[in-house]
């Protein structure tokens, strides 16, 4: 048993201007973390020589896992290979599978003849252990140095994903066997993170030092984590088990899960448990509040649909808003919102609804109804409540917390809270 | 007239363990890029005092600028904040001006009675500057070592962008005059990485060495960068102009847009000039269009609203889509997504409409349609056309891809090219 710890270097100038936002990393770190492996840091580097190398040695001198992304794509911004191919002292040779795989793609998926450029992607260093990529025609890499295990992954995210699952992690197990670490999370909504922190003071006082507790505020809802790391997997599960039951014990007004997952997923085992079904109607979050119930496999189960009532005249001819609503109190008020989630529930014969109607910035605010103002609505076949939020983000976050306080809502309602 | 360089690092267990991803590190690198900082490297480290030390003593040897994220909420698996102390060998103080603001949260807008850990929140080392944070409870500080500054900001993103806006880039160009750096980004659409590098060889071998041509693909579209860097801002923007033309020239019948702009900000723009409107009618993508054309602010000019018809029902029900469609060819053909977008588009009167319906996976495929086959629709008042894609993503790219494709067809149509 020992201690792994990796470090996640992620290549390309995109990352370093701020055009793309890395998210490689995160799944990397997960699938590390998944099999015991501490990601001690994880660095973004540009397509420069020099960078990468300072990055590839600090990495491999501190390290037994490096994972390298990005940097492998057809065109001439990309240096990674022929770099790493003079740092671990190889010479490029062809890799035969890879090429007659491009082939494939080229010839019987894209239809169009193969370039050069894509010939190229099949050349490897001869001292490297090709990972066959099925999914594209950048093939991984494996090295080996002073004991460390270097790989080079494509950046383009679901090859990378296919990779680390499917080749990557294997290697890894083969090589090394790392202490087991486990996490226990759970999510809490309705109490802010220095009250969560007072309410489990004792807790938190009374933990071994080997467990490490985490609070992850996000939404108006914060998540507790629980961590430990030993070579006895079965002591370390059973004390944190012991440990998570206590945690809960001092939450239990507030938990919304015990288990590592998004909101919208609570709400869809909810809903699938009992076969029931939701609908939605949207005007200032304009479909994510679908998006969310939607984006998870199995959706179809429990999500029927929307309308998305964004301008004014689609509350009146597809939810049944009155105009003198709108004239008088205005599409942000209880009434709207709360006649959008009955109309929707009705029309679209589900058995819950969720609405929302608001101000999400930057403009648009009334003496009355300042930026940030914003209803959220659920009904079910025998009512409809109604919650008024007043949130102070910018315009992208403003939606995205408008739309987790109402799912959040819709639990309530699903779970006889409300 | 300086080469200044800066490190990002950012603080939190969260981001080794993958939980939660660094969207932080993009809008910092993106506010310093825009004063001419050049983002040398991002740094991910845990919330432990040995990791982040080394890190900012790597940090500060290298960098003029050092910006630190994260790590100081109120709860006590931050720890930062006496580290930074420490550090620099400050003692910590009550920053008066800072309770005042936390006592005026919790009083007049949490409506809470504030606790010592709240109040905690007001301490800062007596060896830095405040940097007052308006939006929330955790200040911002500046400090100086050697020559270097380095800012550490919270990592709730608001806050950190507030900061960064309002405080950290004035102080930074108040220290530093930085050489002038300068992008010029265009987007295309419907030519492969490959062949878009092939078609512009020519063009790439004559950029300067001072020139950076750089390559985005994503979601099937392929963004192109230039970039340069000098201390005379007239001749870098003048050369950059000239080299960014001629790459115009090359690429016309591919471009979408020439400023660094998203796609569905191209096709806003598109429709606000003409004071027309669009509608959604989305099964498979349950709301991510909807989404897409709303999320940027002055969206309500142009767009209407729209259907969700993830159930089938819906589509038969809202948007007239006959049963023997659905029972012969099916929900994912040609007739069905033509059917869904001639009817939002009517029933909610809009200029355009677009529509999808597809098999976004992991299950659903059937013989004739396999997983991430989907038909993607846009009409106007004249006709309506189709296109079928075959996606070989996960599900949650599917959505992504199947989105931007819709809504480039969509802009072809607005523009009359299909």
């Amino acid at each position: 048993m020992q201690s792994i710890q990796a470090t996640i270097i992620t290549i390309g100038d995109e990352l370093l201007i701020g055009q793309v936002i890395d998210t490689n990393s995160a799944f990397i770190a997960q699938s590390l973390n998944a099999i015991g492996i501490l990601v001690k840091s994880r660095t973004a580097v540009g397509d420069n020589k020099k960078d990468i190398i300072e990055a590839m040695d600090l990495a491999i001198a501190q390290n037994k896992v490096v994972i390298l992304t990005g940097g492998l794509g057809p065109t001439a911004d990309d240096i990674t290979k022929p770099l790493l191919n003079d740092y671990f002292g190889g010479k490029m040779i062809v890799h035969e599978p890879t090429l007659a795989h491009i082939t494939h793609i080229f010839e019987n998926i894209h239809k169009r003849p193969m370039i050069e450029r894509n010939r190229k992607q099949a050349e490897v260093p001869d001292v490297c252990e090709v990972l066959f990529n099925e999914t594209g025609t950048a093939p991984g890499m494996a090295f080996i140095k002073n004991g460390t295990l270097i790989f080079s992954l494509p950046g383009v995210p679901h090859e990378m994903k296919w990779l680390m699952t499917n080749k990557v992690i294997d290697k890894i197990k083969q090589n090394f066997k790392p202490n087991f670490v486990a996490h226990r999370t759970l999510l809490t909504a309705g109490i802010g993170e220095s009250f969560l922190a007072d309410l489990i003071a004792d807790f938190e006082a009374s933990l071994p030092e080997t467990i490490k507790l985490a609070y992850l505020p996000n939404y108006g809802m914060v998540r507790l984590r629980l961590t430990g790391s030993s070579s006895n997997e079965i002591a370390l599960n059973t004390s944190l088990d012991k440990l998570f039951n206590s945690l809960k014990t001092f939450v239990t007004e507030y938990l919304v899960t015990d288990l590592d997952e998004t909101l919208e997923v609570v709400v869809g085992k909810l809903l699938k448990e009992k076969n029931q079904t939701v609908s939605t109607a949207e005007s200032c979050t304009g479909g994510f509040i679908g998006h969310l119930l939607s984006k998870h496999a199995g959706s179809s189960q429990f999500y029927t649909g929307g309308i998305i009532s964004y301008d004014n005249r689609i509350k009146t001819e597809f939810l049944d808003v009155p105009t003198h609503i709108l004239q008088t109190v205005g599409a942000v008020s209880k009434e709207a919102v709360e006649q959008m989630a009955l109309a929707v529930r009705s029309k679209m014969n589900t058995d819950f609804a969720v609405s929302v109607s608001g101000i999400m910035g930057p403009s648009g605010q009334t003496d009355e109804k300042p930026l940030g103002m914003v209803w959220i609505g659920v009904a079910n076949r025998e009512k409809v409540v109604s919650k008024v939020l007043y949130l102070r983000f910018d315009r992208h976050k403003n939606i995205e917390v408008t739309a987790n306080q109402a799912i959040n809502l819709l639990r309530l309602l699903i779970i006889n809270k409300i």
